[in-house]
């Protein structure tokens, strides 16, 4: 992964060379289209270590522990827009002395209990994709444990359909073994090919195919978390009656609680047959009615995705590109046939849904969707081209950092009755936060994780920066949308989770016994404090 | 309810009338059919009420309140077998000083806070049908809380398709409200006509439909509980990535933290359509094959049961009365086609699936499922009469206990390649026990709560009394089944949940540190131990 940005040092967008979507873009923005430059990894200066050679050394002997810059700085933060700002201006406030890499679990348990020992932090860090600050170092004499090396899949039970799996799995490479034994986890986080199974459920992950396939929380059958001194493994049980689910409560505990080592997760058969395709909808409304008529008439999607106006127009541009979504969908005869339908360009919508399973289900689902949806089908070249796609808007966020532009994203969930108007409340805090800045800017929206009673909100934001003042501004921001979230119903977070920039709300979303019981468990688990200290609020 | 018994007073089984199966359970458990009395209400003596008449006249303040010998007996405990016994036999150690109806939540605050003030128990009670001893008096100075006047259907949403709900309605009462919306939530235990929704919740509850629709735990979007000084609600939103899972702590905590007051639950639009049917098939195992493809091809029934042989002959018993389930099934003529197809009269077993839906969906599954099912098709015939006779078994049972018949169930989950082990060994070792006491019985079966990867596993044990050591009997068998179920990956319960009666193995289902968190959550909400003490071990 770039120090700097997102992905593979090899892989780049190619912004500059989509030159509609880039005119666009300085339309809608009104930018001079200048590059801004970034720091070299030889200019950026790190914290000094602040702890001794005797404990890097103990450490070393612990397990691997590097002390090395580029490991250093990789895991000093996550990977949100704010991160990424710091780390081009080299703004490196705290970073992890020492990262470990454990390759056992038994070197895992001999980590947090050398912490313990020696009253040292330990942020346990997956991908270290947090969009939230949820691996930020924040404190002198952190040990960053990275559990990439915890990658194996131990066993598939392909009559239970299930697979014990350690934590430190990338996502590519759980599915290309489980796929091996003609199996899919279906768990497509937009970071997948970055993060790990054990991030996905510290964090209560949703992947593109949630609608299907559900959250990770629904995917993980039983868990096993290591916290100093000990462990806590739940029973690999289909359901139960025993009293509380205590697994609920390690899936969504952010490192606080321990270090999640491994899972068994529920697997589906690969699907037999896929059929993504596109719509065109009239206006937003008519998206979120023709979703809610969906599941609530037990059709399933795996991924169904509404775009409001805003989002389907910008697709628009970047589908006229080779990497288009919607190639051709502009032209002047489709352009015609909308507007005959009363269909006017400044509301539609786009509407993905994807089906996948056994030929004859996937067929009969589509049927009975397509007799539902209020729109206009499009057939599948737009589903193809999402799915082929879906990974790719991270890397374009690093050629919008490169012009000086903000962008960012953020999510809530509410029932169907309340979506549209968080919808609209939320965008308008964000429209007017972003004017207060004096710049342009706009927030698209889609809809992209769907229950039968609700629904996912996901806002995209994009402004011009003020420089010098980027992160004041990207603050500002979130706090204006995740103000209006929590005063309407919504939840605080649906997928990306709290860590650090959320922390100031968990109450709002909890209650004071809410917030009693979380401080509770950690009391419960980890006494001494050792683990990924400042996030949550706890 | 009959205080010493299951249902309305005016209700009985009548197996006395059924003559075929009054032989057969006379022939298996070599029964001289003699009926033993039990104690008339007047001979039954209460224990003395330990609350001051100051406390009395107190709590006759604060809510209904009532001290007569009916209220206190019919709450002492609640209706398994070893209840039953205990009840018919007068011995009733332990009562309720008081029975508190409470009308609003705040009588139910004020409830809470008079006993933490007065170092009173209250033991929360819904409907009181626990089989687990999740209600049972333990000590002096308890006020038993009987939710069942808090029974609102507080609001519908019809467009999120969830309904706010207060926590002491009884199922068909409940269900006739939602039903006028066009609604329902489709939760159907056996003890539906008697059980609330709160109590549902406190004991992880699994309706008969959960194959579809979700244990009671997937069909709760939202509560709030209430215990001494405070109340906590969870937020009503479809899904959350905002931390631990508060919500799964509190359902399943069967009144050790609180009492739970009312409910965000997620509807259904009354089906369209009902198709239940029955199949014949060759054996068990062929059975348990074809409801794991069933499920794993995606196909979800609303009920997939599938009993063993021993239940497949006592329902044909059962069936040869006007309750039939399978009337006429063991005519010469079906005998003959089931020979000719190489099934043995002693191993068929007998399979109900249930769908429900849009029309066209009903079908399609339908239609698939049968391709899949490895036996022979007997049309809705079976399927209508279990319908029809579902919440029936618990009255039989009162003319099973007058014949002197010690007959109850158990039930476990585990994944699908440990089933045919998890069943084998528990039936055998409850067999052992029956055996032990020099008596004849025997243990049936059936899986009835279907998930993709894996299942229940729903015992019924039927024994002939020996009198006088009917409870030392019982509870050899259920400490046989239960270590059986613990040391062979089964759960500790399905959906019964752990009352008195499994507090003892608490820890080998949660581990050490499960059973610390349950405490530190008891000390959260409940420090003075007011609430249903000596339950869960807690």
């Amino acid at each position: 992964m770039k120090w700097w940005g997102w992905g593979s040092e090899k892989k780049e967008y190619g912004l500059k060379k989509n030159k509609k979507l880039l005119s666009y873009i300085q339309d809608v923005l009104g930018l001079d289209l200048r590059e801004y430059p970034k720091k070299t990894f030889e200019n950026i200066t790190l914290p000094d270590i602040t702890v001794s050679k005797k404990i890097i050394d103990e450490l070393k002997l612990l397990t691997n522990a590097s002390t090395e810059k580029h490991d250093r700085l990789t895991h000093s933060m996550g990977k949100g827009y704010k991160d990424l700002v710091r780390i081009r201006n080299g703004d490196i406030r705290q970073a992890p002395d020492v990262v470990a890499y454990p390759e056992t679990v038994e070197e895992v348990e001999k980590l947090l209990n050398y912490a313990k020992e020696k009253k040292l932090k330990i942020i346990p860090f997956g991908g270290g994709t947090s969009v939230v600050g949820g691996v930020e170092t924040t404190c002198p004499g952190t040990i960053c444990a990275d559990m990439k090396k915890l990658d194996k899949v131990m066993s598939i039970d392909t009559v239970s359909q299930t697979a014990h799996v350690q934590a430190g799995i990338l996502g590519p490479d759980l599915e290309e073994k489980l796929t091996k034994a003609g199996f899919t986890l279906s768990h497509f986080p937009q970071s997948f090919e970055y993060s790990t199974l054990g991030g996905w459920i510290a964090t209560r992950a949703a992947g593109q195919n949630s609608t299907k396939y559900g959250k990770i929380e629904d995917m993980v059958e039983a868990l096993t978390m290591h916290y100093p001194g000990g462990k806590i493994s739940t029973k690999t049980v289909p359901a139960s009656a025993s009293g509380s689910d205590i697994k609920q409560l390690l899936i969504g505990s952010e490192g606080l609680f321990g270090i999640i080592t491994d899972a068994v997760i529920r697997l589906h058969p690969l699907p037999e047959h896929k059929h993504y395709s596109g719509f065109i909808l009239k206006n937003f409304d008519e998206g979120i009615t023709t979703l809610r008529e969906i599941l609530q008439n037990e059709i399933t999607p795996a991924v169904a995705r509404l775009s409001d106006s805003e989002e389907t127009r910008a697709m628009m541009k970047i589908g006229s590109s080779d990497k288009g979504i919607v190639n051709g969908l502009m032209k002047d005869a489709f352009k015609f046939y909308l507007k005959k339908r009363g269909y006017s360009g400044d509301e539609v919508c786009m509407l993905i849904l994807g089906f996948e399973g056994p030929k004859d289900k996937v067929r009969f689902d589509f049927e009975t969707a397509k007799k539902i949806v209020r729109g206009a089908y499009l057939g599948t070249s737009p589903g193809k081209q999402w799915l082929k796609n879906r990974f790719e808007l991270p890397y374009l966020r690093d050629d919008l950092l490169d012009l000086g532009i903000l962008v960012d994203t953020l999510e809530s969930a509410t029932n169907w009755s309340n979506i549209p108007c968080l919808y609209a409340k939320t965008k308008q805090s964000m429209e007017d936060s972003i004017k207060s800045y004096g710049v342009k800017g706009f927030v698209q929206t889609h809809i992209s994780h769907v229950y039968r009673e609700g629904a996912s909100l996901y806002y995209t934001f994009v402004a011009k920066e003020v420089k010098g003042k980027e992160i004041e501004q990207w603050t500002e921001i979130k706090k204006a949308a995740t103000d209006t979230i929590i005063s309407n119903g919504g939840t605080l977070s649906h997928h990306h989770g709290v860590g650090k920039d959320h922390a100031a709300w968990i109450e709002h979303e909890h209650g004071k016994k809410g917030v009693e019981i979380i401080k509770k468990l950690k009391e419960c688990f980890d006494p001494d404090k050792v683990l990924n200290p400042g996030k949550m609020g706890i």
